[in-house]
């Protein structure tokens, strides 16, 4: 089974940056007891102030899949939603390296 | 002092992806015993069959800088660049979550 892997860019809205960074790190912390969540880093922007990113890695896409169905996830969602003004994922496949 | 985070595109010449991912991951084995680089970790697309992606997280900017003026890091790149069609680096700065 391929690990899955995943660069989130969102685009808070103007002054929501930090508060949209706090909910995924408390998302972060929360992945810290699921064996399958890898890696859940979260990533701000010296250029760019209303970014963040967050770099994911899953043991596989099904576990990825599996932890968007938990209700904790559906929650810190509804929470983050109405700070995003914008989302793109970039999904990639970890084949190896440092830190895996 | 910040960490320091990219994520880096490598476009493979036609053909060359997986010659260049070997290179990518000799340089990831490599850095295995430097204790400033936290992750090094290279990834392919399941889309986008000439990408690879590096994910990269470092103790600091500095840290960074100062791999790329090693003797090995360059012999690296030297090794690399007739594989390489283009990158792309974006700059990001990790403030936490679980793998760090």
């Amino acid at each position: 089974m391929s690990k899955f892997g995943m660069y989130v860019k969102f685009i808070a809205k103007s002054g929501q940056r930090d508060a949209l960074a706090n909910i995924l790190l408390d998302s972060a912390a929360s992945a810290q007891s699921l064996k399958e969540c890898e890696l859940y880093i979260v990533n701000i922007s010296d250029t760019e102030p209303d970014t963040i990113w967050v770099t994911e890695v899953w043991s596989d896409s099904e576990a990825h899949e599996a932890s968007l169905a938990q209700e904790e996830t559906k929650a810190s969602i509804q929470l983050a939603m109405p700070l995003i003004a914008g989302v793109e994922a970039t999904k990639v496949r970890p084949i190896g390296g440092k830190g895996l």
